[in-house]
């Protein structure tokens, strides 16, 4: 079996290792976000492929979720002792190896995707891990300028990282994403797919930014097979993370019935929500999205898997 | 008093030591090789520069000479867990630090003069650090290839480093140096000086790269001013390192008066030599260079005070 799966970090991650042990045998192809990609201290920093390279690859801080295990922030100290920063996101020294090698291949004119490859030859994710496009997007967020006059768009780490989110998002932009090609791979691994998984990503910061990649939408809607999503809003707050500010600059309620909609029936097949949002089925399904209400905490690999055998179980439900 | 000294490594280095010592008032101007810059992993390495700012800033690893004090490897470890290299040049976390804020400030069109002044701004070295140019230079060092067959040409620091000087070197080139110029300040700190020394530095991969720069030479000569330098060569050996090997290259013997004369009357007023070489004095005044036998090892910052003194004395005696 084929699977497209479209991955932001922590929770796409997570999901994935469920996918694989549900789905031992199954070809996974991994579409990530590279919105959220960063150039900090002239080096390109993936933190979404990242996550899932680290995760699958056993390298992950399994208790944050990002950056790597055993990591030591030598090289991020002597930066801040020589005034350099920003000191708000946490690029360890394991974790600047990879970002030195992605640059440096890229500063030699490999594309995203052959570095992205090369850093997995070490990694061995277990899944063929593409970057959503080679070209740069860099998703911004509209929010109050701090003197009060105006909006300012910041970078989305910033928002993210040092303001936790903490001032209203008044857009989401993906700067770059309309003059983006997807990169090689994507539309054919879509194609080819035998069914495509939204997992419990974030849906407008990262799924949201993959599927505003032209010809990426489209691809998922013509490939004719099973697209199935698990709600990252649980008992209307998300799961983890601040996907409700950036729902809210969208217009879409923290809701699991409102995301579900939000992706619509044009693109979506099934969605599974959390067995207390039970209440939400009917509106969803009302919708013309068929969809199931199971336990949804990525808990442990045990739950993980339990939540991906049941999205692959609706997928060949909704196949019919 | 104005002072301008040639500096390359670890010489160099432990000489200003002492000469800051001996003179605690004097305004220094060092002018440091950069022959031995080298890319690596995509970052400006500029091994001899760093150096001086490290010990005399106060961050070296003492015992070494080169490098940082306390220093860890993670991110070599990592690069070469992605199989990338070069594994031979030692590249520590905190060292890292310094080439990431110096490469990207020099991507974001900073010349390497202006680079160096603000990593300064941090380790204070106590004297104005310029490079000798801020044009790219590197010295190459051409070997016998591999396979036997004809000449290969490698870095300097792919000779010194990887190969340990273990191989004859045919000639040394510093590619470049005839198209640069000299660093900002370079020339006017020339000019401006009451007394240049050339510390027992190599006489051919440093203080002879410094002179390759097209009017560096004829500034010193102009200057007016005593030139007195230390023999980096003791008993017909160097003091350390493998000076000898790139000696050879040049069609110059491993002897205190040979590099004397190397430099020559037309550049060097006053030389020094070790009271092992005594038996040189004579030879080296026949050449028309003020030279004294003194104890010429930098065991402690007491002894290379006092060869920094004798240097200074000397000067005074030539000046006349």
């Amino acid at each position: 079996m084929r699977i497209v799966v479209l991955a932001g970090g922590i929770g796409g991650a997570r999901f994935l290792r469920g996918l694989m042990s549900a789905a031992p045998d199954a070809d996974i192809t991994v579409i990530g976000n590279t919105g959220d990609d960063i150039h900090l201290f002239g080096l390109k920093v993936c933190p979404d492929l990242d996550t899932v390279m680290y995760t699958l690859g056993g390298g992950i801080h399994e208790e944050q979720g990002w950056g790597r295990a055993d990591e030591t922030f030598t090289v991020k100290e002597e930066l801040a002792a020589y005034g350099v920063g920003p000191e708000w996101f946490g690029l360890g020294d394991r974790d600047f190896a990879t970002h030195i090698v992605r640059t440096q291949m890229m500063g030699a004119g490999y594309p995203l995707s052959a570095v992205t490859e090369a850093l997995c030859a070490r990694w061995r994710p277990g899944v063929r891990l593409l970057p959503m496009t080679d070209d740069r997007v860099e998703t911004h967020v509209l929010i109050d300028a701090p003197d009060g006059e105006g909006r300012k768009a910041v970078h989305f780490q910033e928002y993210w990282v040092r303001l936790r989110a903490s001032v209203p998002a008044h857009a989401v932009v993906p700067v770059g994403a309309d003059q983006a090609k997807p990169a090689p791979g994507v539309l054919e691994a879509i194609a080819d797919a035998d069914v495509v998984l939204f997992p419990p990503s974030n849906p407008v910061v990262s799924v949201g930014t993959i599927l505003a990649v032209p010809g990426v939408r489209e691809a998922i809607a013509d490939a004719g097979v099973p697209v199935v999503g698990l709600s990252p809003i649980v008992g209307d707050a998300p799961v983890r993370g601040m996907a409700d500010k950036v729902l809210a600059a969208v217009g879409v309620e923290s809701t699991a019935a409102a995301v579900a909609k939000h992706y619509g029936s044009g693109l979506l097949d099934g969605w599974l929500v959390d067995t207390v949002d039970a209440g939400a089925v009917e509106e969803v399904e009302a919708a013309g999205i068929r969809c199931r209400a199971i336990p949804l905490m990525m808990a442990d690999l045990k739950a993980t898997t339990a939540m991906a055998t049941e999205a692959l179980a609706l997928a060949e439900e909704v196949r019919g």
